[in-house]
C-alpha cells in the first residue's frame, strides 16, 4: 500500500500516528507538496477528486481518502493496539470524542490557518473575519476538553484511542494560529505531557 | 433510550432515517426547540457540552452525541439492513463517502444557512462572505457526486448505505440556501428519485 502524505499538515499526521501506534511499517510513503499544488494535479485528482491528503492507495488500486476512514481501516486491518474500542458502548464513546475533536478542533484550527495566513491564497479567498471566528471556535473547545481530561486519563475515557491522536494533531497544529495550552488548562497540560512520552508523538 | 431530536435540522434527520431504515421504533423521541434555545439550557449542556442535537441517551444514562457516532452505534446495536458495509474494504469505502458527504456537503450547507439566514444571530455573528463561500463550496461537491452516481447506483457504490442518508439530508436542507439539483445532474436526479421512493425518506 502507498500513503500520499504531507509532513506539515495535521490530517496526514493523524494517519502517521496510527501507523506508529500499531507498529505498521510496510506502507510506502509518498510526499505530496501542497504549497506547490501537488494535490491539484490531474493525476492526484483521479486518486481523490476532493484534492486532499492523506490518501491510502491499496494494492488493488483502490484509493481510500478521508482521514477518519483511513485510520479506522488501518486499525481494523492490522493487529496491535486497538484504537477504536472493544465493546459497543466503548466504541461509541470513542467515536463521539473523535468526531468532537475532528469537527470541533481540527476543522476550526485548519479554517483559522487557511483564512488568516493566506497560505493557500493562490487557490481560495481568505476571509479574515471567518479566520478569527474559527480561532474563537477552537478556543471554545478547550474548557470542555479540560473538564473531560480532569475526569479521565485520555480524551475518550480510560483507554488511549484515536480521539487522543485527533486531538493532539489539532492542538499541535494550532500553534500556527497562536493557540497555546496555558496554565488555565492543567489537565490538558498533564495529558499533553503523556502524549509527548509516546513514540508515536514524533510521527 | 431517548433521542433528543429536532424536526427541522439536517443532522437529527440522519438519525431518524437510520431508525426508519432499520425499523427501530422503541426509542422515545424528545423534541428540542433550537430557535427557543432548548439546546442551550444547563440541563441540555450536561447531556452535550457542545450544545448540539441529536443526542441519544442510553438506558444507563450515558449520552451519546455526534450524528456519525449515533448512526454507527444504532447500526451495530440493531439487526436489519446493514448501513456501514460488510467486508473491510466495503466498510472503508462507505466510511469515505459518508465523510465526504458530511464534511463536504452537510457542513458547507449548514454554514451557508447559518451565515446567510441570520437564524442563529442571537448566539453567533453571521459573516456573509463566509456564507456565500460555503454555498460555493457545497456546489463544488455536486459534479463529483454526479460522476460517482453516473458510475454507481448509490453514493458509496452498489449498496445503499449511510452515505446516501447523509447526502440526502444535506441536499434537502440545501433548499434553504437555494441549491437545487438541476438537469445538469441527471445521475443525482435519478438517485434522488430512488431515495424518495424509500419509506425512510419521510423521516
Amino acid at each position: 500500500m502507498k500513503l500520499y502524505d504531507n509532513n506539515q499538515a495535521p490530517n496526514p499526521r493523524r494517519v502517521r500516528m496510527v501507523l506508529a501506534e500499531k507498529g505498521i511499517n510496510d506502507i510506502e510513503m509518498m510526499q505530496i507538496d501542497l504549497s506547490a499544488g501537488g494535490n491539484l494535479t490531474p493525476e492526484f485528482c483521479v486518486k481523490n477528486p476532493f484534492a486532499k491528503v492523506p490518501v491510502l492507495e491499496l494494492d488493488n488500486g483502490f484509493c481510500l481518502a478521508e482521514t477518519g476512514a483511513i485510520c479506522r481501516y488501518l486499525d481494523e486491518l492490522y493487529e496491535g493496539t486497538c484504537l477504536y474500542g472493544k465493546t459497543l458502548e466503548e466504541r461509541a464513546r470513542i467515536d463521539m470524542w473523535d468526531h468532537r475533536m475532528a469537527l470541533g478542533l481540527v476543522i476550526s484550527v485548519a479554517m483559522g490557518f487557511q483564512h488568516l495566513s493566506g497560505f493557500f491564497k493562490d487557490r481560495m479567498t481568505p476571509i479574515e473575519a471567518w479566520g478569527k471566528e474559527s480561532v474563537s471556535n477552537a478556543l471554545k473547545v478547550l474548557p470542555i476538553l479540560e473538564k473531560q481530561l480532569a475526569d479521565n486519563t485520555w480524551v475518550a475515557g480510560s483507554e488511549f484511542s484515536i480521539a487522543d491522536i485527533t486531538a493532539i494533531c489539532a492542538i499541535d497544529f494550532a500553534r500556527v494560529i497562536k493557540i497555546r495550552i496555558g496554565d488555565e488548562y492543567p489537565s490538558i497540560q498533564r495529558w499533553y505531557a503523556a502524549m509527548q512520552e509516546r513514540p508515536s508523538y514524533k510521527a
